[in-house]
């Protein structure tokens, strides 16, 4: 599962959560079942403000997410349902995985000026 | 190009630089050349501490770099064949891409209490 472009977040500051794994062999589809529906429940939730996810063939995966604020993280956290599907993954897809909760204080794109 | 294994960093505070990307299609190899030897030359800077990196077949890729503090950051950036090369990859390699650059404030991984 990726994103097909990258997030539009606004101007720091803001939050990320930086989620990088390490896939187990295992049921491929169940698994991007679940990260889609992740996605779409992600992107429901208050304060949320994008995401960029990745996967390599090798199974090693990041997935960023962006939020206002880390009381938006925390009610995404305590979702139930987002609850319930991490303790799934983290038996049955990971063999390893971090999770990074860090402030953005800086950010600049394509055709923008590096120097910020 | 993805590293093996999921980076292991000291405990927080230090700063992630989160490189999203979208690959044009081209010259694959010279870019995973390339790639290869940026992540030999980071892991030489003053204040490297890992990298994580992961690329879709699609050409969604992320890479967060991670660093004791801001100006290792800028030091890594002022590295004379690193700006070289993301010159090159700006106009040759990127259809669109996007840098922020963020203070990891809490981390946690597998086996680790999640309440942290």
């Amino acid at each position: 599962m990726s994103t097909a472009a990258i997030a539009a977040t606004p101007r720091p500051p803001y939050y990320a959560v930086i989620f990088s794994s390490l896939r187990r062999d295992g049921d491929a589809d169940d698994y991007a079942v679940a990260s889609e529906r992740m996605l779409e429940l992600a992107a429901q939730m208050p304060g949320f403000l994008g995401v960029d996810s990745a996967r390599d063939t090798d199974g090693m995966g990041i997935t960023v997410s962006y939020w206002t604020d880390q009381a938006a993280i925390l009610a995404w956290k305590r979702h139930a349902e987002h609850a319930a599907v991490r303790e799934r993954g983290r038996s049955a897809w990971y063999r390893d995985f971090s999770v990074r909760i860090a402030r953005v204080e800086r950010a600049y794109g394509q055709g923008e000026d590096a120097q910020r």
